[in-house]
């Protein structure tokens, strides 16, 4: 199997930090309910050969809500919601146009 | 803070499976240890700026040994280890030249 060509390789930030910590982590605002929705949504809409969901460590923007990175096109979303995935499937993997209201600014 | 424009972002697979799976898993060929390589590398060679390592979930590529991919170039590793990051970091990363031999194909 050589490699895969994926069209958008999608990263969930997942971390989990101790709850004492203040800069909080995406663990806390239900970052592993965003990834399983990801990955979900790629299976559902027979998206596997062309599009992968993966958690992912620590993305350095703790003050943005859980994070989420899309590439090639290195697109950054802040404050993603459950509620907010099937629109980012639908518009961005789907349609190739990012969701700007979630865009890290 | 704005979102970060890498020039590079490094992923990791450090996948962990029960050791019983056959499938095997990147976490038990030493996948931790190049990820602390590559962020120790970042570091070390001031690159933080413009570069990130990352552990990721599973990257699917499980013949292949430790799983790494670059993007925004989508460039796949496989079976990398420990003695192969600082060629990955100085050919790669630094010098824009993917480390052919450990590509894979």
């Amino acid at each position: 199997m050589g490699p895969p060509q994926l069209e958008r390789h999608i990263f969930i930030c997942t971390n989990r930090r101790d709850p004492a910590n203040p800069k909080g982590c995406c663990a806390s605002k239900g970052a592993e309910k965003v990834r399983e929705a990801f990955k979900k949504a790629v299976f559902d809409e027979d998206l596997r050969a062309t599009m992968r969901a993966n958690a992912a460590g620590c993305l350095d923007q703790c003050d943005h809500g859980v994070t989420v990175v899309v590439y090639p096109e290195q697109v950054w979303y802040g404050r993603v919601t459950l509620q907010d995935v099937p629109e980012i499937v639908s518009s961005h993997l789907k349609g190739g146009v990012p969701v700007e209201r979630l865009r890290i600014r």
